[in-house]
């Protein structure tokens, strides 16, 4: 697996996360599941120190305040997006089968709810819209660098005559990135994985060349 | 305007707001104001007590406790968008006339910011899908209605034979309101309303028919 060019491989300039789980990351992955079930407001030094029986103290000697407990929440979450979604597709060839690579690892990803509140970034990016600050910003460029992977990826596959030379790559980033987002939200309040169904059947269709 | 059979045409039953601001209203719409940017949960007696200068019995002997002013705020939320959008869409001729103008007006109350967070229920249900109870059911509820009628109104327009008779109308409600809750995504969090143009090309591609 090597830096290939594509915008999805930077995550390879990454810190990689020791597979050992340190005290750190114990209490950042606790965090990040309250952070998707109960928003990043709700993750405070003080509940974390009860839900896992430490001294708030300790808390405070890892991550300063609660905005910078948020911050090292969106990292770790962004670590296992990268672990759980992005190393798994970086050897697909590039192009259209990396594409559905990616399409696929991320519903799998939403769908396994590999943390309980479902996709942590959607969650949070909703919560914080409003807020401006290092939190949102953080959150708008991990986003930014997911939606612009897809679209590079599509823009590959056009360039290599996998898609229709005349495909707005933007464009349909901005519809199979809609159809991810959708099924989560419709799976999270509906608790139906047919809404994973519906997402993979658009995807198909829109990437299905019409000969 | 008048019931017509349709889905949309159900919100003629409830009780029409009144136009003359009442106390609650004034309160109401300072809570979903709040609630659409900080979330139900920032939603509290004691915050809006403040805000508002009243006093925290007065709000209580309105709303009782804080679910009771959830579930208020979804309610007049609702009236909200039943006014901004069903009732400036039911004079539209069923059919494909009616469902674009259901779009249209649905990306108009979004674009327009009519709850300073953007689209109350988008944030509202993505904060409480995973906390079970009344406020999450009320959200459901809502939101199920929504995406009923825009199915609704896809089954009139291929009936009519203005869409084609093999068109899947879940599938494509649920493209449509994909497309309708990114935009609101997009720009909530980067703040740019290219992402409604994007959601426009997208409903305008998926409801033209190849000829």
């Amino acid at each position: 697996m090597k830096a290939d060019g594509s915008i999805l491989s930077l995550a390879l300039k990454r810190p990689a996360s020791s597979a050992r789980q340190s005290t750190r990351d114990r209490i950042l992955a606790h965090a990040a599941d309250i952070a998707s079930r109960d928003g990043l407001e709700g993750l405070t030094i003080g509940r974390l120190a009860d839900d896992l029986s430490m001294s708030k103290s300790g808390l405070i000697a890892h991550f300063g305040n609660k905005e910078g407990l948020q911050l090292a929440a969106i990292e770790f979450a962004s670590e296992v997006f990268v672990r759980e979604v992005v190393l798994n597709v970086l050897d697909a060839r590039r192009g259209i089968e990396r594409l559905n690579a990616m399409l696929d690892a991320w519903l799998h990803y939403v769908e396994r709810s590999v943390f309980s509140g479902g996709c942590f970034f959607m969650a949070a990016s909703l919560e914080m819209d409003g807020r401006p600050g290092p939190v949102k910003k953080r959150l708008q460029v991990a986003t930014r660098w997911w939606f612009d992977a897809l679209a590079d990826e599509i823009r590959f596959a056009v360039r290599a005559r996998e898609l229709p030379s005349n495909t707005d790559f933007t464009q349909l980033a901005f519809e199979l990135h809609a159809f991810a987002q959708e099924s989560n939200w419709g799976y999270q309040m509906f608790g139906d994985k047919k809404w994973f169904v519906r997402a993979r059947a658009s995807m198909a269709a829109r990437l299905t060349i019409e000969k």
